[in-house]
């Protein structure tokens, strides 16, 4: 039986084609799912589709509508969501795609390295599982398969 | 008919207690409920109640155990959410929250500065009402009372 | 036992206020919510409370972000909602209105003229009861409070 | 993985398959739903599976009970909802399925012209994706699907 | 601290007259809701507000358009559902709500005579308390309340 | 796509058999789930498993132990629910089950003769659509599927 | 505003006077629900009501009717479920009030003896609070009220 | 059609394997997921995933978050959950278990022995099916499967 897990987290380099890959590796019947990993294509998607914006704002509205609407529909098919946090970015749609993971009742694999303990203390108490790195987090979806 | 408001956000400064004043003064039938604002008191309140833990990890464990039983039961009870972010601070607690409430399908009133409007995007994408600051998201909840 | 009635539909006459007048004449303790009555309120809330918007389509947009959020708090508290259709307006918000409730289980009334009998016949069969004049709406609720 | 969209909107042109074609044409996998596309079979289907009614009201009564049949089994069964507005017709059933999608915490896609904003402003605002035609529709879908 | 009781079953002696009256005099914070008792009211209810209907299957339907409303309501409010099943009559009302009651996780307490055991055998199966008199049902209910 | 059709009503004669073979003629992607159609076999079947009871009561409430795990089941995954009501036998039963596919929201079918449309108004009247043979409901479910 | 807790756990001692005192004592707006406290009339209840059973496992099952109603109105009312777990009785009532909560999304405190943390883990760790004696569970519940 | 069903219980022997092959031997559709059934493995995922912690109570609490993830998952995808207890061992994961899957609307089977009657009544009372032996569980799933 195969499960589909949302990589919620930045898309700022290429951590989820790395943890493809090593899934893959290790034969897993796991199907990832996440948000845009090309961050410009993220960005400017909404201008793309919908045309000019009138600022920067509407702009960045747009592009969220459409980010959203990909993130939703993933979200709602997923089995698990694993959030990874970093010292890098601001990492509030990571956050909030965690909180609303929670609130469905879908288990939270939290990824963060030791230096965001105290910052995340609320949202690790909340998750199901408190990893420091992606390979930990495929242990223990490896386990969940054995 | 009153409503109960939780109030996400840092608790570093007494924002709340002047929104709470600010209500009282135009005489809004609001209730506002959220996390413990004495930060110190939030940090300590794990070891307080089960004693000294044996590492910095596991006491910011504890308390987050209460501070999180604090905020799942208020926020159960609230019929709005409003969400506070500067420029300041992780604030991950309160995209978790902000998460959370939109997923539990409770309206978010966002409050943000306009420097963080890219950041905030999608967050502010899914609220219901998006303001620049606490007095403007009491004007959208003295119109709901009107 | 005290009942909260939603009152979806047009805001260009006083249709509201004159059912209000006639439960109060019958005793019913019926609570009355519903959207803002006064249409040109309605239509500037949203730059009264966040300023002057870059076009129409947002100024519009700004205005439906206050506008929803009193929607929402005040259907989520209804125990039943009335939608009243007219031979005037688009009247998309009631539908809308109408639909939502119907989806969270709500009981629906459907106050609508004969002459709307077949544009509204989808909606009037998954309403719970289908009148063609808000006192008749009256009626179905005191029976229900008999 | 596939993706099920339901198509909201009016029965009088063939939009829906110009949209399918389309999708088709990309190698986009999107299994599209929606109501009777015949619009007389539509109106008539009620008389033609329980026979002759007393009066017009009670023909369009059973033709909504099968036409209803068919929008919530497969409204149950997508995973995104479009909803095309146009300027003619009443289009209830349209805003009635928008509705309920957003209160099923569905993601709802509105098309419509521009001409349409201000009286489709709050259902706008609801929706997860606002666009102007069904083509940008199709390419918010491709994005989802990247 | 009170509770709803919903009494479900038959509309043609004053059983739940006699239930009220007993409730009051052990001093049972109770309060009882359900149907409409008068049984010709009930079946007249349709026309005495909506006028006269072609005929009697529509009078029917127009009658149980309101009765339902009440029934919907009221059962959304209740703690606890009894369901009353005699000799006579059909009650199919009374399983349908008790149906309702099962699935919406609201405890039923059926009561019926030991005749009635083997065509209940699935209802009962699926009550929280089966009992074959009111007296017991209150007894239950007393013991919930001490 | 298939739909799954839960065909609740009695288990006396071999009516399901009959519409199964009906949709396999019209080559109707439909799967057929409901009760055990012996009905010796289900009054039976919790003594098989279980052992002999002390009495009547505990046989038929072991066999209905069975019988509703079986309902429960195939209810849950059930895209639309078919319950046949006729003249004879008590079908409660078959009420128990169209309450619980109102309540869980699952569209109802209604099949009944007409003399049995008064003492069905209430369920008629919530369910989505009522016809008076199963043939008729076939109709209804091909046109689904059109 | 009013917190409703309820005490899971065995009921063989006073233990939940005690706490209701001490709530009292220190003015908490706490109030108490639990099963019922007197051992002998938990077991006997069914009886009581019902009148003698067949065997020993049928008066179980009717005492447990009653029992199970009176946890579940309590429990749905409850803002917050305390269980304590001891080193005596199997106490798998306890843990089976816990699960329940757990999965209705009511926040679940923990009070058990250090010598019951290993075969109390995974309760432990979906617990929202873990403390050692009621006392610390009064504790956090004053925090969430501060 | 498949069904899949979790498998609560202690993993101290191999009645798991056995209720596999008899199910394969009667060729019955059905999938089993449950707990990690290697005990040693189970008790020291934790620290094989996440490193040696600072005390054996955070040893345990690691070993749950992965089991816990493990469970969740399975028990969110069971169509049918078996829980099943012996006269060894607490089994209040076991409890756990059967309260979640009550609380979540899936019918639970328990698996008891005569002896345990009395301390698991409650639990009885809400299960769907009760019996003595994995083989009879079996046979209930091979009637829903007829």
């Amino acid at each position: 039986m195969e499960l589909v897990v949302y990589l919620a987290g930045q898309i700022h380099d290429d951590w989820r084609q790395q943890l493809r890959q090593k899934a893959e590796e290790r034969g897993l019947p796991l199907i990832f799912k996440g948000p845009q990993e090309d961050h410009d294509r993220s960005d400017s998607i909404g201008e793309r589709i919908k045309g000019e914006q009138p600022n920067k704002e509407y702009r960045d509205h747009t592009a969220s509508e459409v980010n959203n609407l990909r993130t939703r529909i993933w979200m709602e098919k997923a089995d698990v969501v694993l959030a990874l946090f970093g010292d890098q970015y601001r990492q509030w749609n990571t956050a909030l795609d965690a909180g609303a993971a929670i609130q469905a009742g879908k288990p939270l694999i939290l990824v963060r390295p030791a230096e965001l303990i105290h910052p995340l203390k609320e949202l690790a108490q909340r998750a199901q599982v408190v990893v420091e790195s992606p390979e930990q987090a495929l242990d223990a979806l490896a386990y969940v398969l054995e």
